[in-house]
């Protein structure tokens, strides 16, 4: 079986690979139709590592993925062979205590793919939990399906956030988070997302959702279009979808008395916070790792047609064609929001 | 200066009436434009009374206003002669306890907007708190403006049940109040608003919302829509908007497990309720009196496009007409949500 | 081995009976130290059956129980030989929709101890997953340990009424759980825990903590205390105990606006609930089924001395002597709260 | 009337002064018993200012007081002349929107005693809205009365926090502040309260308290402490209250997955925060801003017995040794947490 394996930095093969096939009375075999490429993918791609998470040995990429299942183990109830699905990339220890707590994503035992040692999923067939695998209504597509993974980010920033109907969002950073960020604000309950980034290209698309306010910080001040809109109260949230740390100078004025900081890009180093500002606004601190029980939910908003993820599916390419599809994705192009790799 | 007056029961007059006019510190007075006539309004006019509030003198109806700021008092900052506003309709005491915890609403001594003894907005000018007025953006009409008031009521709800981005809803009733919940679950942050009635037009009306299943009653079991859209789980919020006991009959049931009910329908008598069956899917229970803090919130729904109310205002009448306007609302027309009457 | 069994209703024996001991990789096996009665034991005992729950064949009883780890499965880091245990006897799926999102009581496939056909753990030696073996703390008896069970209910009820630190709150029934249910209302926050019954022993047991204000509704209106130590605000929660469909007449009157009633008792029928009454209040309701994670919680609390389990467990018996523990527990003595079996 | 004035920067007198004593429908007149000296007294004292707040003329000190009312305004019909009370020393404009939204707190037009320009009440007669007089129960001392304005300040870190039963918190940092947290922590909740401090002679006073484990961070490591207690899962609760940057140094390491960081102290200085580690326990971080609302919680638990504040009223002194005590408490004597001024 070929896949699309991670030798070593900046080296991906399109190749024969073993993955364990056995499929356990509780798993599900899926054939692979639709794998999104995701920024740790190409940060594995070009230096081989994330923080502590080393590339030693050669990696299956790929964990935003949508199939069907031709297979189901004996346990198996919630789904059967022909349904089209998408999956959860980990698989926690549901018996583990923050599991049980309702806060799987928390377990430092989770098996994550295309994160080392665990393959991704970058290959025509797979094997996975079926606990994690989640049917797609028929008028979602494959492609939908397999950005499911990256809305679900913006789904628990929603979520910690705990948006009252009408709230104003401010987002921090156009990339796809921050975007994916802005969707699942304004269907998780927002009025408004008012969207600030550099890049022209992201913004206008961005800009295209009803409700977003898409702010070029080059041209003018968030703090004055949020006073605008909010005559003078402040948002009521910021998802800080950047990592950058000059993006927090100032966020705590953004705010209105009592609203919420949502943590969600990851800055590389410690981030100086002006406590007593935080104080003098009663503000909330959310942060956001990875995502849980967000799935469904993301799967319903598509289904209802309440969010619309069809203009980030950027470009597609064939498996055939995958290690360009990587290359392109890394190339950083400014109106590529998801690059995806459909399997033949 | 003329209002709308409820004589007694059954009898309305276009006639002179005199309502203060003097402009306190932290007043406003308002040129009225648009004036809904609602539910309680065509109860006083059929019944005399709602429960222990009696019409005994003459009262001036109306409450779900919107004009124009003419004058403002010396403290007032944040509202200018000219300014297109809404009001709430009913002024608590800010000092109760119940104000200062944040639940004005739940003030006993409040007073509110045509119900007895306080007089209503069926008049040409008005003077009100400037706290409880609010400025209305360029792009929301008075039409939307006048229909705040019932939305708020919506956005109550669906701010109480604590609404996860992605949850999906059931509302039991298409009257005004339950198409108001529909229309405020969704922007507040449901996929679905399953909405269920008898009446084909109402459905009809609701349905063209994106995200609503609009179901008759007659025609199928809600418990087998929801199972269907839901995978068997249930839905997440159940909104009780009809009032009518029959609607409790079997509503747990609809359910997913730690699922909630908002009470925002009034049946008339105690109705039975299986506390069993609540215990086991570990349910909660809302409910809902009248909304605080919702105005500004329903009011950037609107002006941000998220959120659209102008297909339920049905049909508005000119102040000369206002009797007439009564007259039909009161006539209980299938295809009449929302009737308004306009000033000239 | 020997078990306590229940042959059939009003029949038990004390005799060999085989359990299964196989200990898996993520079991402990434990030698059992006390067992405590509970109200549904002694409910099958009498009635053999608790509504769809009926007893076909012989079961060992008992659910609530300390003891000592024997023996640990391959992949238990947790626990080790020697551990003074305590045991959650509710075993769930936890790859169950209910159990990913935190609510494994609400999972439908629980295996529960002593609940028909699942054995209970009135015998020497029982085998148990680690996950829901929790160990005791040096400070904390075996007794105190098998009475965490029932104070688990208490703590479920206390975690749901999210007490704000201060909060007064009402508990209707001083049986055992309403007693639990004002410990840990106490504990978990409340300033005062007025608890109303008609049975003057038990008034006098939990009487006797500091805070419960002991109320015979035979001398005085609840609503009267409730008033006079509040200051005529009203109770923020109200803790439904009895179970009894008499003490949910005027319930809501006890609330203060905005305050919350726990449902823990259960009522054989559905009661009248009158909803306006609700509204006005907007009271919140909710509801318990067993208990999520509160096992932890609730022995950290009586290890730090905050909450003393010690006064309520009030008699214990020998193994040898557990049909008469039985029938000493059956009768309903009122100066009983917990009574105990002692393995040798 | 005499009054405690600060004339400038290290000079107090004790001499007449005037301060408005009109009663208006909805104040109180009340003779001061007892007023606590506050850090915020002394570092006015000390420095002649507080950040923004600038000392430009003689200001009458004090803001942590109780009395006895002896005048009432017309409309005021919760207290009468004789009740002994506390008093809430920050009136806001209940009408602001934060005021409207439950967020008293925020409002900042609010008048808050002994702030420049706002005198304070260290003089025998103030005035006051009625609205945040409190009464005190027959068995709460005035002494008790005024130490309930900083216990307040720990009660709202405690609510901010969301307790659930059996939490176990970490303090840092054992000033009165810090104190009055660990307490408030406790009494709303937790089952243990881990304080950690420098001074031997304040860990050794709160760690008379049932349920705390005062930790000398000279001895050991706080990290050790709660691994020890929490069997590795880490602390639910961090109260920040040393204001000390270098407290943040690991703080993350201290919670629990999903664990809370209460920011109560204020750092002089921007503190860097590793948003990365904060994201790894999806941490929330909730700060404090004075309070709102917790009067009333604190006497409910002081008059319960449920928190007990004797222990911590360190000494009093006559209003003729006024300058004397403020000596005393800038002092920094490592045995006082309140002092107190008695007037007679």
């Amino acid at each position: 079986m070929e896949a699309l394996v991670l030798e070593e930095a900046r080296r991906i093969s399109l190749r024969p690979f073993t993955l364990p096939q056995v499929v356990g009375p509780r798993d599900v075999r899926i054939q692979i139709n639709t794998v999104g490429i995701c920024g740790s993918d190409i940060h594995y791609y070009q230096h081989g590592r994330i923080g502590p998470f080393v590339v030693n040995e050669p990696m299956v990429l790929g964990h935003e993925a949508a199939g069907t299942v031709i297979q189901i183990g004996d346990e198996v109830t919630h789904l059967k062979a022909g349904d089209r699905v998408c999956m959860e990339p980990g698989v926690p220890d549901m018996e583990s205590r923050a599991s049980r707590e309702g806060m799987y994503n928390l377990d430092p035992s989770v098996r994550f793919w295309a994160t080392p040692p665990v393959h991704g999923c970058l290959t025509p067939f797979v094997v996975h939990p079926a606990a994690f695998t989640f049917k797609l209504p028929d008028n979602v597509s494959f492609g939908e399906g397999a950005i499911v993974e990256p809305l679900a980010i913006g789904m628990q920033a929603a979520t910690k956030a705990k948006i009252k109907p009408g709230d104003v969002a401010v987002i921090l950073g156009a990339g796809t988070i921050g975007m994916m960020c802005a969707l699942a604000a304004l269907a998780g309950g927002c009025s408004r997302a008012i969207v600030c980034d550099l890049v022209p290209e992201k913004l206008e698309l961005i800009g295209g959702v009803q409700g977003v306010t898409a702010v070029n910080i080059r041209d003018r001040k968030v703090k004055d279009v949020v006073a605008e809109l909010t005559g003078g109260w402040g948002a009521n949230i910021v998802f800080e979808a950047s990592g950058n740390e000059k993006a927090f100078d100032g966020i705590v004025d953004l705010l209105c008395p009592g609203g919420c900081i949502v943590l969600v890009g990851m800055p590389q180093h410690p981030v100086p916070i002006d406590i007593v500002a935080v104080q003098i606004k009663e503000a909330r601190l959310e942060s956001v790792f990875r995502y849980a029980n967000m799935f469904p939910r993301a799967i319903q908003l598509i289904a209802s047609g309440r969010l619309d993820v069809k203009p980030f599916i950027s470009r597609s390419f064939a498996f055939a064609d995958g290690i360009k599809a990587f290359e392109e994705a890394a190339s950083g192009n400014p109106s590529d929001v998801k690059v995806q790799i459909v399997m033949e």
